[in-house]
């Protein structure tokens, strides 16, 4: 059965506001969610709502937080999220890069005190839809042992970086881990009862595994390129941890694993006029550069190469018209999270 | 037989001023070559004086650049490097970043019309040395073929990050290309007539190939994790490329092979004061950090786990001490490009 995109916001919204978040807050919050299932990144959406209500019933999660931006220049700015679901957090940052860029050209935005804030590219897509080149940094919980050791420390830290390309509504969205997976995709697979692919996990002793659970349960996951991936995800704990004031070298807690407090967790923005230099030539650029990509011969059985978000985009449109199809343990998990706060509708 | 710092120095200054460059230029270019070989990245330095002369030689280097600097807002410049040799560029871009972060607190710039402008790591460390934040971005010619296509058309496009540690003169320096390998390591690999590692690389109908020479004559190599790594380098082609003006989607020109024309390399730089949020508080928390990794558990033989540009630092100072030993067919290369202008003196 496929669900209607506003169905499901509506639902999503609800069990939020009756785990007391504000309304603002539990629409800001559903939205982004479902955005990623819509997109076709399940292990990025409402897979996490349960988690999300749980940590608020815990007080982990500050469902009516006092989130303050510090100024401290034309150009940069300093939030401070109070725990807040991770989601308001970013879109309150993405919001100052819209808002300032125009009249300072560059912003950088630091945040404190967030957490978990689900899917990077969704923040970056909104702020390229307005013309900006952006870059979304987060750390993560311990999953990657620093090139060299044995012990998880960094997290998937991803890298996020979008820009407008000549269709303002498919912009160019590059969202990837530092990992060869993600804590998302294990947990997917857990929930939806799937093994691994191989290589891709290690258990608590660094021995390959294909059970989510094995890898879940104090294992780890190879960086992408060995030193490469193992420097990339160091930057991001630095960027997004160190200097912001958030947790960091290994400190970020487990949304699911680590009720011992609020995860803290840090990302950095950096955002620009994608036109700064350029004016109206960059459209003309863009489109040359992109048009030329596509037209390399291709990789047999491919009938089309996509830059990075396109695909996305497309399935986006297409779901938000057709609906998606959830996974019936989702489902589960959801009206059970509903109907733990007195919650009698279903989806 | 080891080479002294300051004979190099001399040596090569001498050169590129016989090849047109002023002293100034002369001074930085044989700068930044030489500390890439004191740091141990001889791929990256002195055994590319030659093509630098060569195209000097040709006019695809203006050894008298007229480089011109915009100043497009408070955080943000626009360099038109007038085809001067890279070093120079990069040189005067990471000034403006030192110049003008003190006061804007995060500095924007955008390089067209320059070339291969030699290690990225290099101006990363002097601006981190100057308590900045900073990404070095550039560009580069055809080498990996974007994911999906069989013919190479991104560059080994490197990421380079760097920010202070609490060591001032050892900076967390992360220079890496996107790449499974990269160009100036084959080409160093054809100078000292070594083979390659097996996959590496690819000849130009794609088969895999451990010959300098069939992977540099329209072969390719991998970028870093597939997808991934490919999204990267199309990222950094953007920015460095489309976004300021420079050549780009496959049109640099390979600086040895392609005589065309200029390169039209194109960089981007972004830093920002490291301690921007933080103050003093940063140093406490980049030496935790840093401790906290280098006490993980250890991989089996593994003394000592270091932060990117760690031992590149610490190599460099003992080089500087006691001087380096340049493979004999560099030398030999460097002493006929100072002979082809009537430089009698030798190294």
């Amino acid at each position: 059965m496929k669900i209607k995109y506003s169905d499901l916001l509506k639902y999503i919204e609800k069990i939020f506001i009756e785990y007391e978040l504000s309304k603002l807050h539990a629409k800001i919050s559903a939205k982004y969610l479902i955005d990623a299932d819509f997109s076709g990144v399940p292990t990025h959406g409402i897979a996490r709502v349960s988690m999300y209500c749980m940590r608020i019933k815990k007080k982990l999660i500050n469902p009516k937080p006092k989130i303050k931006i510090k100024k401290i220049s034309p150009s940069i700015f300093h939030i401070d999220a109070d725990n807040s679901i991770g989601m308001v957090a970013a879109d309150i940052a993405t919001d100052l890069l819209i808002k300032h860029t125009k009249k300072n050209g560059i912003i950088l935005v630091g945040v404190k005190n967030s957490g978990h804030y689900g899917m990077s590219g969704l923040f970056a897509e909104k702020a390229a839809k307005k013309g900006l080149a952006i870059w979304c940094y987060t750390n993560a919980p311990p999953f990657i042992p620093p090139h060299g050791t044995t012990k998880p420390l960094f997290g998937t830290n991803p890298i996020c970086f979008a820009c407008p390309t000549n269709n303002i509504d498919e912009p160019f969205v590059l969202d990837m881990s530092t990992s060869s997976t993600n804590r998302g995709k294990l947990q997917y697979a857990l929930k939806i009862g799937k093994k691994l692919e191989p290589g891709m996990a290690f258990d608590k002793n660094g021995n390959p595994t294909i059970d989510p659970i094995k890898a879940l349960n104090g294992g780890m996951i190879a960086p992408i390129a060995t030193y490469k991936g193992s420097g990339l995800a160091w930057m991001i704990d630095i960027i997004s941890g160190v200097m912001t004031g958030a947790n960091h070298s290994g400190k970020v807690k487990d949304p699911y694993n680590d009720l011992s407090g609020p995860q803290n967790v840090g990302h950095m923005f950096i955002a620009f006029k994608a036109d700064i230099f350029l004016g109206n030539n960059y459209k003309k650029r863009i489109k040359e550069n992109i048009v030329t990509v596509k037209k390399l011969p291709k990789k047999r059985n491919l009938l089309k190469v996509c830059y990075p978000g396109e695909s996305k985009s497309k399935i986006k449109l297409k779901n938000k018209k057709n609906g998606v199809v959830v996974d019936p343990k989702i489902l589960e998990d959801l009206n059970k999270t509903a109907q733990a706060v007195g919650l009698t509708i279903k989806i």
